[in-house]
């Protein structure tokens, strides 16, 4: 039987323009496929997203493989300056051109790829689950969460997970994800009195707190990292007054930070403490502050074990190279699948993710697929 | 001889519309009055700033009584706010409405009507200079340091100078100024390395720079005041990113602060002063910081003695009240007068100059002239 070709899927689902949440075709085309191989598909909307659930074998099987992507991919920019058609999918000396050819169309198509292939060439003692969130770049509120919403209330399970998003820094299987940071946001508003900079005792400058505050932040060591996990860090992102005059103290300034954070914090604790710190300010200077957090991801760990050396022992196979397991980088849907089931990541080189001119090898889209196939083959055997 | 009446000549000059840097017809009304009255006029005018030299009595007599004011005005801001027609002097119950009422136009008109009477009823042994410009609202570049200018070109004196300004804060005749504190601005940027916030350690933050800095200064204490001061007051009067994104660690941030400084400082030790903490911030946290440093003027003093007894007697002979010997407030053009004589404030209440529906009591542009009269008198007795 002919094997699917992943290289030519994945040129496939960047001709279909998905910048979120807009579908653009791509998990109608997945969709078609998949129903083709044998797979049972369900399109789970909600809002403006689609997203779509498939399954091949048994619903609930003891050995249900799951994977975790996204088709939907960030906005072109400047269209001017890409020198290929962003949804044209050009290759030119090996490299393919086009917007989610690297994040992530191309660690869906290999692992589609893989999928059909296996069921049709070696039909595994096991089930398959396939889950496709359309809204991964954008709020994340109606993507892989309601997969799993769909997945909770129609009993369909994973055993473990694989999410395909690019994890490798520089070199194909250098790195794989098995945890991920948490994401602390807080955004400060310093409440004072305005007054003139001639008399600042009959004024209530929020300016020093802000300063205070952000001082003490900034130099605050939360901890120096923990087993699995590289230290937690703050970075004061803004602070802004907007007083174009240099007699006049202003009323108000704000400031917003944010905390990366591993497992030994949480967000409840940081909240604790940000506000701790807020009350010892206001305390010290009399400047009220207000503080808005929101909390966009805990951080989460599989911790190594059997999935872990699933997946790394197939990539050392494939590629030679004996992968990371790291928990570096931003957030991920791994963050909403981890209250599922076990969750790793790994997927090929991301260094042009989200810029002009994002390109995938196709050699490495291909060395992809067989890695994938390697671990659906591993896991069932 | 009849009388000059200061109320019906403030009204005269508020009629003239004298926003800074157009004179309006108020210098020209005033050399006229003057000429007539027997003083020699020079118009001195620089730039686009047109100011009025006049002396009454031989040139560089040894007991030449100064005067130093204006008749340029802020700008009428929102004119519909205004109940009356801003340069309609318009009096009603008493009060005298209009841009310049109080800052200073009655304070001129007092001087002068008291200086013209003095003259035609008896002419004091001695010499008589005042000084009138229409450039201290604005950069006060061209305004009394061009008659400065003008007058050391020409061998004119003053021995002592009073300026007109208001000086009392709510009650008449209870605060006069011997001296002003210095005023500085710092304009700081802040230089580092844009990244990811959650990769802090491949970015530069500025922020924390920035933070570290704005909070030792204002936690520096400059000192507790002086013989005749008040404490030094800094007041950082903004902080700016203009990052929006809370994901992004920003390139560059900028702040400003305003110092006010007694005579325990000058423009340079507080140059050398901020240069070293920056330089310590810099080599603290490698961030590249940039200082542009202006100085508005220097701290000054005419100490308690024959000047401030003077305008002090002739005040509580007046009023009743004794004024109080104060170096507050913002600059004003004694800044300038203090290199040539002993200079002190005296004029009425201030407290709506600058505001909408300025105004002035008309019995108290007659009790200024009175005391204006009483300070020449007892100056040439």
């Amino acid at each position: 039987m002919p094997k699917t070709d992943a290289a030519n899927l994945t040129a496939e689902l960047i001709k279909c323009p998905s910048v979120t949440p807009a579908e653009g075709g791509a998990l109608l085309h997945l969709e078609k496929l998949l129903v083709g191989a044998g797979f049972e598909c369900t399109r789970v909307d909600r809002g403006e997203v689609s997203n779509l659930f498939a399954r091949w074998g048994e619903k609930g099987h003891p050995h249900t493989f799951g994977f975790n992507g996204h088709t939907d991919v960030v906005p072109v920019g400047d269209e001017a300056a890409w020198s290929k058609p962003p949804f044209g999918a050009v290759i030119e000396d090996g490299i393919m051109f086009g917007r989610g050819s690297t994040d992530m169309k191309s660690g869906v198509a290999a692992f589609v790829a893989a999928a059909m292939d296996l069921v049709k060439d070696t039909p595994p003692q096991g089930a398959i689950v396939i889950t496709i969130t359309g809204d991964e770049e954008g709020d994340a509120v109606d993507g892989t969460t309601a997969l799993l919403d769909y997945m909770d209330a129609n009993q369909e399970k994973m055993s473990v997970c694989l999410v395909g998003e690019p994890t490798c820094p520089n070199e194909m299987g250098e790195m794989m994800k098995i945890g991920r940071r948490g994401s602390l946001t807080a955004w400060f508003t310093f409440k004072g009195v305005q007054g003139h900079a001639a008399y600042p005792h009959r004024a209530k400058n929020p300016l020093p707190a802000m300063a205070q505050l952000m001082h003490q932040f900034s130099s605050y060591e939360l901890d120096q990292g923990t087993e699995h996990f590289d230290a937690s860090t703050l970075a004061v992102v803004t602070m802004d007054t907007g007083n174009p005059a240099t007699n006049v103290i202003p009323s108000e300034c704000k400031s917003t930070m944010n905390i990366r954070f591993n497992d030994a914090h949480s967000g409840a604790s940081l909240t604790d403490w940000i506000n701790e710190q807020v009350a010892e300010t206001t305390r010290q200077t009399g400047i009220e502050i207000d503080v808005t957090i929101k909390i966009s991801g805990e951080s989460f760990i599989t911790p190594p074990g059997p999935l872990s050396d699933l997946v790394a022992s197939a990539v050392q196979a494939e590629t030679g190279v004996t992968p990371v397991l790291s928990t570096s980088g931003g957030t991920s849907d791994a963050r909403f699948v981890q209250h599922h089931c076990p969750v790793v990541e790994f997927g090929l080189v991301g260094q042009s993710m989200h810029q002009v001119d994002e390109h995938v090898s196709v050699a490495q889209i291909h060395q992809l697929k067989e890695i994938y196939s390697r671990i659906l083959k591993d896991y069932f055997a």
